[in-house]
C-alpha cells in the first residue's frame, strides 16, 4: 500500500514543482497592506487545492488574512493530526540583492528560488502532496488530517491566536505537525524536539526630570544609566549563572542521556566561532555550547539606550535610560513567576533617586517532546523513509510563538519536522528551497500518515511535557 | 583716589549700558560660519574700545576668530593681571522662544535681554569699565593689565589654545581674572575657588561580527551590552565609592574647615530635590550634597547605546555596544594615571568573546585656589566693595577648559569672579544680564585693581595649588 503511495509521489514530481511555482508567484506579504489581494488569492489557491483532494474545506474570514481549513473524515482507532503551515511571506526587500525576482520562481542548481520557497510555502506543500498521494492511490487517508493554514505568521499570528481561543473543539487532535524548521545540514534531516521559552522585558529608569550638566550635578544625583548597568549586571554572575532568586527552581537538570545525545551531534565549535568572528565563546560554566544554546536558560540584553549618542563627548547626566532584555527559559519555567521575582530583585537594588518601571513585553514557556514519545519514534521512521537517513533529534534555542499557542490551547504534542536548510536565506534575499527537500519531505509526510496510523489515539499515548 | 574712580563709574552708567547694547547687537555666533563678518566686527569694536582707553592694543589673526589683545604699562612693585573674556556667543536657537529678538538688546525689569548678555559680553565689559574709570580719573592703572579676549569659547577655544602655547612670555602675569561664572544667588556674590577636573572616555565593545538571533545563540556567545553593564557597574559600589585601584590615592581629604565653610553656604536640599523632580538625592556615602557636587570625585555614564532601540521587542543578540562616561576629578588627580588603571581594570574583567576599545576623549585636571591665598582676600574685598556684600567662596563641579589651559601654560592663580545668575538663561532663549550686576561688577573690577595693587607680585605670593 505504502509503495503505491511512494510511487505516486515519484511520478508526480514535475507537477508538484509546478504547483509550488504557482503558489510562489503570489506576493503574499502579510506586512504589506498593498498585498491584501495577493493574500486572498493565495488562500483561495490553497482552498481549491484542498477541495481538489476531496477534503471538506473552508475559508475562515478574519480581521486580517483568512485562515484556510480542511479536514478528512475521522479514522476509527487511528489518531487525528493537525497540520499547520503559513502561506504569508516576509517582505522581499532589499529587492536589488535578488538574482531573480522574488515572485518569479526560478530553478537553479536543484533549488527553487523565490520569496517563501522554504518559509513556508515549499515546506507546507509537502503535506498536501503526502495527503494527495494517499487519496489518489489508496482512496483514503489512514489517519484523520486537519489542515490549518494561516496568512499572518510573519506579523504575529493575531487572527490565528484569536481563532485558537474559540475553536479548540474543532481543532481537537492527537498531535500537531509543523514543517517550518531546518534540517541539521544537507542530507542530515532533523526533528526539533525542544524549544526554549522566553520572558522579554523592558526596563525604564527615570532619574532627574531633565538632563543635567554632569559637572554641576554629577556625584549628587542618581544617574539612570549607572542604575541600568548596576541592575542588569546584578542579574548574572561571571560564571553565567542567573542571580534571580528561585530562577533555577523549575529547571530540570539535563539527563546523562540528553547530554550524550547532544554531544553526539555533529557540531564544530571552531567553525562556529569562525562564522561569528569571535575569539572565544561564552556562557554558563559547566555546559557545552549546544547545551547552552538549546537546553539551558540564558540572559541577554537586546537593546539599551540613554543619554548622549553622538560623536565625541557631552557631559550630560541623563534623565532616562531604557533597556530591553530577556531570559530564555527551559520547559517548566514560567514567565509569570520570573516577572514577580524580577520586580522584587530590581526594587531591592534600585539606587536612590531612580524610579523604575518593568514591563513584560512577552512571555512564552518552553517546549520539550520526550525522546521516548511513541509519536516521535513514528516520525523518525517516516523521515528516515523520506530522506534515506535517520533524523537526528535536535533542539532550538529560540521560541516558535505558534507552538506555545498550540500548547496552551490544544495541549497535545507537536512534531517539528523541518525540511529547510540553514542557508535557505529565510527572511533574506534569494530565499530558496531544495527540490530534493520538497520531494523527500513529501515522501516523509506520506510515510508519517502511515506510521501514525498504527499509533494509539487520544490519552493512550505518552503525554508531552509542556509547561 | 578710589572714591573718584567709583564716582566715575556711577556717573557713566548710562553710557556703559549703551556700550553693552552696541556690543550685543553683533550676532557673533562662533558656531555659525555665516557670522564670520559679525565676529570680525565684534573684535574690531573691542579693539577700538581698548585703544580708546589708551592701551596698547592689537588684533591677533588666527585660523578662526581673531584674538583681541591689549595691555597697559608695567607698574613697579605691583602685580600684572591678565583679564580673559570671550566675545563670541552661543547660537540663538530656538528663535521662536525669544520674547524679543536675540540681537536686539532690550531692557525689561532691570535686565538687559540679548544673546551673550551674561555669557560673556556683559561680564567681560565690567573689566573694561573698571580700567576706564582709573584711566579717565587717575590717569593710570595701579597695576599692569593685559586683556585677552577670544571669539571661539563656545566652540572649543582652539585658536586661543594654540596661541597660549606660543605666547606664554607675552602673557606672563601674576594672576588671571575671569568673569564668566554665576553668583550664588541674587544679592549674594560668589567667588569660585575650585573646579573639578575630568577624564572622559568612550568604551566600545564588540561581540559577534553581526547581530545574531538571541534564541539560537543566546547563552553561548558573548553579549556586548551584558559586558558593558558588567564593566560599568564594576566601577562603583553601592556606597558611591569608585572601585578603580588607586583612584583615591591622590584625593586630598576635605579639611574640617573646608567642610564647615561648605556647610555654611545657603543650600536647601529640599528645594534642590524639587527642582530636579527626584525623591531623593544620591552619591558617595559620608558626604553632603555640596561636597559631592564640588569637592569629591564622581562617576557618571553620559550615554550608552547598543542593539535594538525601537518599539516593542526584538530578540537580537547585538554585535556592538558603546558607552560614554567620565570621572570627575579633584585637584591632584591625573587623567593619565586613571586611564592606565582603567584600561587594566576593564581588561581584567572583560568577558570572553568581547573585544574592548577604550579611548580617553578628553581629560583635564581640577583647580583649587587655597582659601588663604592673599589674592583671594583682595578679590573678596573688591567684590564686597562692588556688591555691598561679602562674597561666599564656592566651588563648581564642572570644568572650565580654558582655566585648565591657563593653568598648564601660565602656571598662576586664577580668580573666577562671577557676576551672572543661575536664571540668566545662558545658552538658552531669553538670555539676560542684570544691569545691577553690570554696574556692581564694574565697581568690583575697579576696586580689584586697587586691592591687587598692594599685593606682592611674582613668586612672593602663595602659589596656587594646581595639579
Amino acid at each position: 500500500m505504502i509503495q503505491q503511495v511512494q510511487q505516486y509521489l515519484e511520478e508526480h514530481r514535475a507537477r508538484f514543482e509546478e504547483d509550488l511555482c504557482a503558489l510562489l508567484r503570489y506576493p503574499s506579504v502579510s506586512a504589506d497592506p498593498t498585498c491584501r489581494d495577493a493574500i486572498h488569492q493565495t488562500a483561495c489557491w490553497l482552498l481549491r487545492r484542498l477541495e481538489g483532494l476531496g477534503l471538506s474545506s473552508e475559508l475562515i474570514p478574519t480581521e486580517g488574512s483568512p485562515l484556510v481549513y480542511a479536514e478528512s473524515p475521522p479514522v476509527e482507532g487511528a489518531p487525528c493530526i493537525l497540520v499547520y503551515g503559513h502561506y504569508d511571506v516576509q517582505p522581499p526587500d532589499p529587492l536589488d540583492e535578488w538574482r531573480t525576482p522574488p515572485f518569479e520562481p526560478t530553478v537553479r542548481d536543484g533549488n527553487i528560488y523565490a520569496r517563501g520557497a522554504t518559509d513556508d510555502k515549499g515546506q507546507m506543500l509537502t503535506h498536501l502532496h503526502g495527503a494527495e498521494a494517499w487519496l489518489k492511490t489508496v482512496g483514503k487517508l489512514p489517519v484523520q488530517l486537519k489542515f490549518l493554514l494561516e496568512g499572518e505568521e510573519e506579523v504575529g499570528s493575531h487572527s490565528l491566536n484569536r481563532y485558537l481561543g474559540q475553536a479548540s473543539e474543532r481543532l481537537a487532535c492527537d498531535v500537531i505537525v509543523i514543517s517550518d524548521t531546518p534540517q541539521l545540514g544537507p542530507d542530515q534531516p532533523a526533528i526539533t524536539c525542544g524549544l526554549r521559552g522566553i520572558a522579554y522585558y523592558e526596563l525604564r529608569l527615570q532619574g532627574p526630570a531633565h538632563d543635567l550638566h554632569s559637572g554641576s550635578f554629577g556625584g549628587a544625583v542618581g544617574n539612570p544609566i549607572n542604575a541600568a548597568a548596576r541592575l542588569l549586571a546584578a542579574l548574572i554572575d561571571d560564571q553565567g549563572r542567573i542571580q534571580l532568586p528561585g530562577f533555577y527552581q523549575d529547571v530540570q537538570p539535563l539527563s546523562a542521556s540528553d547530554r550524550e545525545e547532544l554531544a553526539r551531534l555533529p557540531f564544530e565549535e571552531a567553525r562556529f566561532r569562525q562564522q561569528l568572528a569571535v575569539d572565544s565563546l561564552a556562557g554558563e560554566a559547566g555546559y557545552t555550547t549546544l547545551e547552552r544554546r538549546w537546553a539551558r536558560p540564558s540572559f541577554d540584553v537586546h537593546g539599551i539606550v540613554g543619554g548622549y549618542q553622538g560623536e565625541g563627548g557631552k557631559t550630560v547626566l541623563p534623565s532616562r535610560a531604557v533597556a530591553k532584555f530577556s531570559f530564555r527559559l527551559v520547559p517548566d519555567q514560567q514567565p509569570e513567576a520570573i516577572t514577580a521575582a524580577l520586580q522584587r530583585f530590581f526594587e531591592e537594588r534600585c539606587p536612590p533617586g531612580i524610579r523604575l518601571q518593568l514591563e513584560l513585553l512577552h512571555g512564552s514557556t518552553g517546549f520539550l517532546l520526550p525522546r521516548e514519545h511513541p509519536y516521535l519514534a513514528a516520525a523518525c521512521r517516516a523521515v528516515e523513509a523520506g530522506f534515506g537517513r535517520a533524523p537526528v533529534l535536535i533542539r532550538e534555542g529560540g521560541s516558535i510563538p505558534i507552538v506555545s499557542e498550540f500548547n496552551r490551547h490544544l495541549d497535545v504534542p507537536c512534531l517539528l519536522l523541518g525540511w529547510g536548510l540553514d542557508d535557505d536565506n529565510m527572511h533574506a534575499p534569494n530565499e530558496k528551497f531544495s527540490l530534493a527537500a520538497l520531494h523527500r519531505g513529501s515522501q516523509a509526510s506520506a510515510c508519517l500518515w502511515h506510521e501514525l496510523a498504527t499509533m494509539p489515539s487520544d490519552d493512550e499515548g505518552v503525554s508531552v511535557a509542556h509547561a
